[in-house]
């Protein structure tokens, strides 16, 4: 029992609690406020006469399920690279996702799409509660590993109303355009996160940050991705050499009392298979940006413009590459950040008249913008700005996400009655209207985007500070990026249970 | 030759004549019976002044690929999780769902969509035969790894029959609701495979358990998930040390002649990755149960329900799965399974009223009895009622679907004409006609869970009756959970052809 | 530095540049040269009187994503079988499809949507843009691992141009059907790529295709798919004896001093993973057939035919495999390859009057034929022909991709007024019109063939004279299926930055 997990300071029942508490709450909101919308409600929608291949569901929800595929394996896989929190990096997406989408489904609601004191839901309640959810993911990037699942509900909790707060800001008030939410969903996540990150500093980490894939290059033997079999024989070979494993486990490992848990030691690794998550994220992007957008021409265009510009940002990601990496070689990690940078950057932009030829522009400098920051403004980015960004969200959507607003701002900038004819109505209601130029728009948007810092800025500062509220019971730093505090391993826990099992524990013996 | 593996009984031209027999058989009564519908034929769409956009294929096609992606990458990785029975798991899921798939289109033809002697197929028969499909890997979900091919091949044959006569009996006949098939696929497929495996009941086959992963707990090392590359690693460095491996491994596994097939020994561990699985379910669940339900408000109100009651029992599942977790921790395997259960409860209930709230409770209660039935239940199920459940289909479908069956009576009971309004005719046709009241309607949908559960109950014995037949050549118990019994490992294959390589095998040296 | 990687002969700067050039001169094309269409203008489509439910984006858009999650998930994952060549394998599918999509958009907009001197874009020249990656692809599985990025680029540069006059001398020129496309696609890119892999050919590699899995059955502990941790760990225990490691290591890798890059050695094994990518093949083929169809019934049947023949054909591939298998189990090879057979057979004829009995037979016949090639024909292919097909291409769409032109000819040939009534002008426009009679039109397809292969084999070899130019730096034979000659491999890379750590490298003490 010594060596038993030291629990994190939380008290047991605490994410239980937490978890009841939210969810009843929740229900007891929607019992009082949400209602099914003429299109899902049997009475409202035989009551007027319409064909069924009016529902908007019929336009709105193939894309609707792309966006489900991206926010759940696509956010969640992505950060599925640290070898001992997969359960953690996987579950807690499960969780956050899962409470985000229902508690965005009222806060957007009360902001979006309240009618006679009800919350009306249809498809496009989902895609928002999915897009909302997807910045909360995006925030967890940021702080992955580092803290419970307590406080990451509660991170959630605050997080989800200021989204909402801001979209409403941006969209309602401001009237700016921002479709797949370069601003509302990655810029907000982004820098909502990485301020958090800031405030939760943990000086002493950076030691241990060999457990950290992402800046797991002290580790000789680390290979990423599908080559993560191989690393496990590596390191084999290494630890089976009776000189070997003892001296390197422990030179490497600033362990708290013989590894975190006092069970199984894991060699410090990589078992990264991020290509499945990245490639889901690259493919479904299009219906991303596409899913809220205006029907007809508007869903057709922007699909299309993102779809170019992911290209694009591709070649351009494995040029830079391999223009920066040693030798000429390339760096995965690039590929499966900076590629997706296309999808980010017209966000704003792809639902207007980028043309074909702007889509490429712009996902290209996305590309090369990202790949160049991975390369040579992460580095910094602990060590003079003490942010530890764990899943670099910084390079995915931070920069992209700024960039996208700005080539929002120019876009805008440059609308014109001839690009757009009838359309500009559907585009750029105001500017039809004449209550608007597109200079002014334009100056809106670029306001829009510092609104979004600032509401960023505020709320990640915010939210560390809640987070760090002792009750909480944030994990130590040798407990950060281990599954075995918040997860029953079924290894370990046989060991509490059965004793005589222990014998065959090297680690005990060593 | 001595160390060859030991067939199984059946004759090796078994699997090869009953694919050719099945197949033929099923190609001639296709040529009998089989025709496209008006919306596939030719001649027939273009007979009438049909527009494009009017061919059910639009309205149904998108969830028809998402059920597809759920039958095959959910229900099979699901599956994918013993260590040495991979290539068993995903290839017969594919071999039952392919011949279910064309078995159903002609049984469920027969029973509704016969009109003058032919069948017509269309988009809606595809979605039906998966669903088929889907009942069948749930049953070998609870007998996975116990039976050879052939007789997974006579046991799909029945269950489909059995499949297609009870949704007769209760769509048609008792004019039961059911879209997402609570009772027709989740309640049928889980009490048929679980009676089935009761009658397979193989006593010995207990103490070999270690090799099923979801029992696993006796391993000290073993670990779910990503995490199983760690599990490689671990494994090593305990057969690494020098009095290691031959007693360990020795101790644990009840070999028959030096491994099961005196090839190269595996020790024991798992290999699980089912998060993939999982999470595609979770995904597209909305689309499973709407997929067959009237266009409209039907499908739209189903996708939402289900959509919220999967996020209250994800919440659910986390609070229940802390609670009564050692220490206060996670286990991955209820997350896993119960946070599904969100989407069986409403497979009955989800196209009707339910109301928002009602999916978030009805959810929150699935996860949590679930969870608790993994808890509580399942160690009794195969020590009490002899019950083998490979999968765990009884927590992930079983006690789910009667939950949602039941609940699909209370939402009936309560039905009105004030909720329903004009749509009442398209949900409930005899209540809006008179024929029946809600009560009576309701009491016709509790009926329809005592048809299931005893169709499904005869059917697994029936079935269990079948599988027992000497001339089917069941795997031994010490075969089961083996891949190597029915697949050509290319390491043992060339074990066999190339006599000097045996050098280099260490299993013949020690 | 003496154990730094010899880089291939090509510059540094080579890739680089390469992606520069080909992006700068591909965003300057679209400039000039490409136009949003009447679909996707704003102005275009608000000109007209529209109704948002016409735009061909909601008849196309979901079959587009699921041909999108074919090619980038389907595709890739099928060739990430090597084990030390999984960044290869994914990372460069990415690079040559996002290429391919760009460049192809200009090719097929010259040959088929140049309307005033534009190209107008929309979904469809998205789903074009696809399938001509797709073809891209399967060439590059005839020549995986054996080429470098710039070879590769430049291979799609040619490809493109060759597939898109292919395709236009059948479509238009020939006026030949093929929406699926077993000709312009499958046979076309299997054929391709197959020749080009004969200009290729390296006698030398057939020594050391222990680093290539297809093949590697000298490998006695090498273990398929999800066993692949099991591999390593079967290696493990065999590297831990005292005596074993170097023994076997040395004896099964002729290496080039001492390891290809000298840096830390991975025992041959398999890192095979390939369900995922022939699942997602399997389940969306219907899309990918029916994706470019005529709308209406045209789409529906091709997707039904689709579904049938596939289920058959993994009938036929389960028995052929369990007949031609030693003592009568089955190969995973034969169902990963043959089951798709199904899918490519019906590329011409799914959208004709097939009949489902038809698409049964088809797809029985294809699964048949090509696991019967799998096991007699491929063997003979380098032997014989010297053609080192890395992901045997040749029977996943080589073989099935003629035998479906020759079930087009054959059902075209049988096509009546009857089967078709008023539908058969928008399958046959020809033969509605009496231009041409079915037997016309069934020789104008056998022709189409004919000359698909021809392209096919001129532009292989046309490829392969292209890819020898000395200056793009073909990879030694020793530099064939590893990553680290293109890849940052984070362990090697360390190693170079920090010498120190060298001492903790078995390889350097053995």
């Amino acid at each position: 029992m010594a060596r038993s997990p030291r629990r994190a300071g939380a008290p047991r029942l605490q994410l239980p609690l937490l978890c009841l508490l939210l969810q009843g709450a929740t229900a007891i909101l929607f019992a009082v406020f949400v209602r099914y919308n003429h299109e899902t409600d049997a009475a409202l929608w035989h009551w007027g006469n319409h064909s069924n291949s009016d529902n908007e569901f019929y336009f709105r929800y193939p894309s609707f399920q792309d966006v489900h595929v991206m926010v759940f394996v696509g956010f969640g896989f992505l950060m599925a690279f640290l070898q001992r929190y997969g359960f953690g990096s996987v579950g807690f997406t499960f969780l956050l996702a899962a409470f985000a989408l229902q508690w965005s489904t009222l806060i957007q609601g009360f902001f979006h799409s309240l009618h006679g004191g009800y919350i009306h839901v249809s498809v496009n309640s989902m895609i928002n509660a999915d897009f909302c959810a997807g910045a909360v993911l995006i925030s967890f990037g940021a702080i992955l590993g580092k803290t419970g699942p307590a406080q990451l509900l509660l991170m959630t909790l605050l997080e989800v109303v200021l989204f909402g707060i801001n979209e409403f800001v941006l969209l309602n008030l401001l009237r700016v355009k921002d479709a797949g939410g370069s601003m509302t969903i990655h810029t907000f996540g982004a820098y909502f996160g990485l301020v958090l990150s800031r405030v939760l500093y943990r000086p002493q980490l950076e030691k241990s940050k060999h457990r950290q894939g992402s800046v797991y290059h002290s580790d000789l033997f680390a290979m990423i991705g599908h080559a993560c079999e191989q690393t496990a024989r590596f390191k084999e070979q290494l630890h089976c050499t009776p000189e070997g494993p003892q001296d390197e486990r422990s030179s490497l490992r600033p362990s708290c009392h013989g590894g975190p848990m006092g069970s199984p030691p894991s060699p410090p690794g990589l078992a990264w298979e991020p290509h499945t998550g990245t490639i889901f994220l690259w493919i479904f992007w299009p219906s991303f940006n596409s899913a809220p957008t205006t029907l007809g021409d508007g869903q057709h265009r922007t699909a299309l413009n993102t779809y170019y510009s992911l290209s694009a940002s591709t070649l351009g990601t494995f040029a830079m590459s391999a223009l920066v990496g040693e030798r000429g070689r390339l760096d995965m990690v690039h590929i499966q950040n900076a590629a997706l940078a296309g999808g980010v950057v017209v966000g704003t932009a792809g639902e207007m008249m980028l043309t074909p030829f702007g889509a490429l522009t712009a996902g290209f400098l996305a590309g090369t913008v990202s790949t160049l920051g991975y390369k040579f403004f992460t580095p910094i980015l602990e060590a003079k700005f003490k942010v530890q960004d764990t899943c670099g969200v910084h390079n995915l959507h931070g920069i992209p996400g700024v960039l996208g607003a700005l080539l929002g701002v120019l876009v805008v900038g440059l609308a014109t009655h001839e690009a757009y004819g009838e359309g500009l109505g559907s585009v750029f209601p105001l500017i039809a209207k004449g209550q608007r130029t597109a200079m002014s728009q334009a100056m809106y948007q670029l306001f829009g985007l510092f609104v979004t810092l600032m509401f960023a800025s505020v709320g990640g500062a915010l939210g560390g500070l809640l987070l760090k509220l002792p009750c909480l019971g944030s994990p130590a730093d040798c407990q950060c990026y281990e599954d075995q505090v918040y997860w029953e391993v079924p290894g370990e826990h046989e060991d509490a249970a059965q004793g005589p099992l222990k014998a065959e524990e090297p680690d005990t013996q060593a």
